[in-house]
């Protein structure tokens, strides 16, 4: 542990999640070396005691552990090809966003290449890096993670392993994170239509965490409605919700709002009553979206 | 508070909610009057002492206060018709779904008939009722509130007054409840990805709690974005999004669903860039949802 603790680590790649992650590792005491494409980047980490190495070569070249975070896999690729060779039979946890596909494409490119490869997700924003709830997951070779845990440990407190399969990060990560835009444009259209009364979307704020709060309450039974296939003992109905479906029109009329972005999700509510789940649990949708889409 | 905590209480509608409702009101020790067009439905409450009147009329002529629990505004006007006169001079409190017109024209009637209304919704589940920090609001007569509060509090310990509009609940309801099936299917397609590779919906629920307080923690953020119209110095801007929705086609395709609902939220954010504001914050979406519709 103590040793780990002070192993030298690189951080490639410093944009605002990039620049927490090498900020997390100065104040656990690593050696922290970093590199980015546009140097001046590095300037706040070298004042907080970062090594600016002037290559990604010679930035992976310095430590048995390197973590890279760019935009996407394609970023990553490119800024790592050339540090290909002093790679070899180092460790690289790479931490952007992307398809599942991505990751298997650079799971495959480090086994080219003698890299060790760990694909990882920070599900958080930066400021949260390196709080003790902050969750981390990763796919991949148990042997890396194994060995370096206790050092991406110090990203943050909740570090989890999914599996070997070197694309379970992507694939959780597009699982989990498929909620968030849905669920701000809904938050969003709510602040639009307050606010067409005079009134404040901060004045929103306080009902809406507690709204989330009874939506996380429900994720265990609907999981487990879904694990089961069982569908028949709904605390929720289909018909339930589509009766609601109907209340969206009038608050778009009232408020002036365009609601549009809801129509394909009352026809995924229409398509589960056709296929007989009207009095089921609106779980069922799951079936409905494991089918194509009639007007696909 | 000792006489307010003992006043006898009439609960229309005993659906799950309703039901629970009157439940909360005889545990807590008030005389409780109930009345359901299926009579049947009285008979667990009736177990637990409460009093079945035969029709609504009598129902409400029991207690000082009424609390209408159905589906929607029309089905309380429908089960309380009959009951206008005796309700006359007495407290209405009604918590059905449904929109701000709705309310508004259930209180027109109830000032009609000389009723003093309140309306409100129970913002969680039936077996939240009760429980010290569930949220009910309410809108309109604020006499009416003050009055009867701390009954009021007996059905969850976090009871607010929106303000004295007779439809601020109703507004409310939707402005804030508008996440919640959008939300669920994301999270519904997210089992069905993970389903797709043979684990479980369960093994997802962990991480989505965790992304949903993720999300908790953004709504101030963005709420004062919105407030102050600044949208100029994101944490997530439109472009990232925009990146982002190309992987839901990725995962459609891998994991073999309909993603075909991403389709207009996609274009809402496209819509974003073209309004300029791909490098401001996602939360600028707002302004785009106040603008019809190219498409109606």
């Amino acid at each position: 542990m103590t040793r780990q603790h002070r192993i030298p680590v690189t951080v490639v790649g410093l944009g605002s999640m990039g620049s927490a992650l090498a900020a997390a590792f100065l104040t656990a005491g690593h050696r922290t070396t970093v590199w980015n494409r546009t140097a001046s980047k590095a300037a706040p980490l070298v004042a907080q005691g970062a090594v600016h190495a002037p290559t990604a070569e010679e930035a992976v070249g310095a430590s048995p552990l390197t973590v890279a975070c760019l935009t996407t896999y394609e970023d990553t690729l490119a800024a790592l090809a050339p540090a290909a060779a002093a790679l070899r039979g180092r460790a690289l946890v790479t931490l952007n966003s992307g398809a599942p596909s991505g990751a298997r494409a650079m799971t495959a490119w480090a086994r080219e290449h003698g890299v060790r490869h760990l694909d990882g997700a920070v599900k958080n924003v930066p400021s949260a890096v390196g709080a003790e709830d902050t969750l981390l997951y990763y796919g991949g070779d148990r042997a890396v993670f194994d060995e370096f845990a206790p050092v991406l440990r110090v990203l943050g407190g909740d570090t989890v392993h999914l599996g070997d399969d070197p694309d379970l990060a992507a694939l959780y990560e597009m699982a989990v994170g498929g909620t968030l835009l849905p669920a701000l444009v809904g938050f969003f259209q709510g602040a639009a239509a307050v606010q067409a009364r005079g009134l404040t979307a901060e004045s929103l704020v306080r009902y809406s965490e507690k709204w989330f709060e009874m939506i996380i309450s429900l994720l265990p039974v609907f999981a487990r409605e879904i694990d089961r296939g069982e569908y028949g003992d709904p605390a929720s109905s289909v018909n339930l919700f589509l009766a609601g479906a109907a209340h969206d029109a009038e608050l778009g009329e009232e408020a002036g709002l365009d609601i549009a972005w809801h129509r394909p999700l009352h026809e995924l509510l229409e398509r589960a009553v056709a296929a007989g789940y009207g009095e089921h649990s609106v779980s069922a949708l799951t079936e409905v979206l494991k089918k194509p889409s009639p007007a696909a």
